[in-house]
């Protein structure tokens, strides 16, 4: 395709896209499509011939935007605001364009160096010290993972340039709770511990926060047997009821003990680019591990995930390269962030950031956020003065759990599975419809829903709207 | 930003990014900049104010091209040919605008079922059996880690279940050439093996192939050493001169002891796509997993790295989780990627693909590639026959590696350090005056120049200009 060719598939393909934007609260937000029916609409075999832009476009409103799930419509409320701000999709269209090339410095300066101030910049928006330098992952399991690695690596003193993991005589193991992402879980396994060396510590049976006490008494039992403690994962707002774990006294214990801190906050950092959230974080500053996205809540298109370290030398040491077909005379004065993190090869992810902080400017970013907070503050005040309405865990965010807890004939509260019925029963109703769309968890065996308040375009009306939907549809059992 | 707003920044985006492309060759291939330069222009601290879109436009010219390394120009020779096609952008470009999520079928049933779909058209067009199923991950070195990981899940019989890989008694090896990328001694320390249990196994000493003798015997040594053989990768055009390891030989050896093969085709995997060149891989249908870029040569931009297993059970107890807070109808009938790899969330990276072969058609793409091989091999030839000049591997596919040995004043050829330092000598100044651009490597313990052939707009004379360059330059020591 040539660059005349592009440029007229490309206007016609911002037109679509401002379209589709624009009319996305006209779409069901849920896809509406049945397993295989987006597969089945495709051919079997590649196409012999080339094609028309044009047929394309059509197929895209034909086969694709079907299924697909709408989640920068206002009606979303499902697993988290996965927010696409058009300024930053501006970004990553700057980075398609230009097609360059991240595997070295040398082979884009620009890509390493925008991504060091970018990384820069969002520090001191969300009020961290100097101490700490950053780098864009894909997501926060890939930095989970690196950071597991790290813990790994801190704990084996660098097993991994000898005989590997194997040759450490003491198991390795590692805290954090049951309300953690399932991508701790995952990440400890994929680094080689085991699952049985994974311990979820007592949480707050309200807040859901890690118990210090217990995670204190956790480590002593585990060095009393023998084994070597190696990390801590600290969930700063995990996913399911956004709880919020004590970063201050783990970190105490952390260091008491030499153990890898790492805090996921994958989702809750974006409220740290407000000060007055900033407390929940406290004590952030004594972790070795520091992950959140911006293209969760705060809307830089994913995958933009921000991970932090402090030891620069010691990330570097475990994961770097230095393969002769990519040295170069700049090696040694330049970051390399090959070895920041798993893959070689990346994109040029911090042109999203720089233009989504440019075209939409932090102010307004604050704002949104702030709004969000009073969107969830206001939902939960209802949902709790409701008759057979329960909030079910603090709302330290923009996410509030709840469930409808209606009588039986004899003025019993719905309970065990029947609960369950009931519940996922409205929430599909809901979902089905197309109107909004909600993702359930469970807390303690049962499930609940959880209302995930900012999406970009969510204004007071939406939450209102939601609000009437959810009495509607749970009175219709 | 509001769509109206975003239409008018996107259509002057398009343009800039055609006429980017347009006048591409007129730039110098290697970046102009120093270490620190571009971080240097940018303001240290964030902007308090929004922008205009035109003033960052201007910025883009003014800040981020000056640093950037032409890896679209038609005369960058280096690394390997890095092909953003404009029919690709497209698909990127149409992914940022839709803003999908993709953390399971439901979020974004169209980008699990088109992602499906795309690798089976790959599938097809390079000659590969329906056992195989494939995904997309960002780059062929996370494609190597989860091999490594299956690999070791595999030999450990799913240790991270239970006490992880340090319960294993006997330690488990790793076997490949010290030709294989980079990404493969890293991917064998980051999942835990220790890089004492790699061996790099001898190599032909011109076709620096794998030697599947030698192999067998390393193989051997070590099941009487109580190791458990877990891995072997295979390199199918390996990075510094393309050796191709024999494929089948090393196979039937893998599969005689049940040791997982990995095949790395990073960049080869693109040659695939022609039936005559497939004889180079020839035994892959015996492989467990299968990495190649689509991203290299064959031109869908970044990141699109194809990963092919044949035992998709298997893959899925390894990665898997299944966290309440993503379960929906739809599981069990539907593909979870995010089961495949690392990352929960994924880009709807499949739209790439599409828009490339739908645009471009299939048989450009195959036209592009036979030029390319053409245009090497007379390459090769001209620097083959010119006098102290010499072609120091084959050259099987577009990589044609050289060095330029004078004579000193009693008519001995330089060698050694002398060597190197006129080999490095020429090579700098030709990329430095940004004329062409080519990567060194270490053969032997020497330098050698790679010269990679393959950018979308390199034809014929562009190869012919650049052996004018190289001459001239190699003659002014």
């Amino acid at each position: 395709m040539t660059p005349e060719d592009f440029r007229k598939a490309g206007h016609a393909l911002i037109d679509w896209i401002a379209d589709y934007r624009q009319r996305i609260a006209e779409l069901p937000v849920r896809a509406q499509v049945e397993p295989g029916e987006v597969r089945a609409a495709l051919p079997a075999a590649p196409p012999a011939e080339a094609d028309q832009f044009s047929a394309l476009l059509a197929d895209l409103d034909r086969v694709i935007v079907p299924g697909v799930t709408q989640v920068q419509h206002p009606m979303h409320f499902g697993w988290f605001p996965a927010n696409a701000s058009l300024a930053s999709v501006l970004g990553d269209i700057a980075s398609s364009g230009m097609g360059t090339l991240g595997i070295s410095w040398e082979s884009c300066p620009s890509l390493t160096e925008l991504e060091e101030v970018m990384c820069d910049w969002m520090r001191q928006l969300t009020g961290l010290s100097d101490a700490w330098h950053g780098t864009i992952h894909d997501t926060a399991s890939t930095a989970c993972v690196t950071a597991m690695i790290l813990a790994r690596e801190r704990a084996s003193r660098l097993s991994k340039n000898g005989a590997g993991l194997q040759a450490v005589a003491a198991p390795l193991t590692v805290y954090s709770t049951a309300q953690a992402h399932s991508s701790i879980a995952k990440a400890v396994q994929l680094a080689g511990f085991g699952n049985d060396n994974l311990r979820f510590i007592e949480e707050d049976p309200y807040t859901r926060a890690m118990q210090p006490q217990a995670l204190a008494l956790a480590i002593e039992q585990d060095l009393a047997a023998g084994h070597i403690p190696a990390a801590i994962v600290c969930s700063v707002g995990a996913t399911g009821t956004t709880a919020m774990d004590p970063v201050e006294a783990i970190a105490t214990i952390a260091s008491r003990h030499g153990i890898w801190l790492h805090v996921d906050a994958a989702m809750a950092g974006s409220a740290m680019l407000l000060p007055e959230c900033r407390h929940l974080w406290q004590g952030v500053e004594q972790a070795d591990s520091l992950a959140w996205n911006p293209h969760k809540w705060m809307g830089t298109i994913l995958d933009t995930a921000l991970f932090y370290v402090r030891d620069v030398p010691f990330l570097e040491r475990v994961m770097s390269t230095n393969p002769a077909y990519l040295r170069s005379a700049a090696d040694g004065q330049v970051t390399q962030y090959r070895d920041w993190g798993i893959p070689l090869g990346r994109r040029f992810r911090a042109l999203k950031l720089w233009f989504h902080l440019r075209l939409d400017g932090i102010e307004a970013i604050l704002a949104r956020l702030r709004r969000d907070l009073e969107n969830a503050r206001w939902f939960a005040e209802q949902v709790a003065a409701a008759p057979d309405w329960e909030v079910l865990a603090p709302v330290p965010l923009q996410t509030v759990c709840i469930r409808h807890v209606p009588k039986d004939a004899l003025g019993k509260p719905l309970a065990g599975e029947a609960l369950d019925k009931h519940t996922l029963g409205w929430l599909g109703r809901i979902n089905t419809s197309g109107a909004a769309f909600m993702s359930p968890t469970v807390l303690d065996g049962r499930w609940v829903v959880r209302v995930s308040i900012g999406v970009e375009d969510t204004t007071r009306e939406h939450v209102e709207r939601l609000w009437e939907l959810l009495q509607l549809a749970a009175g219709q059992d």
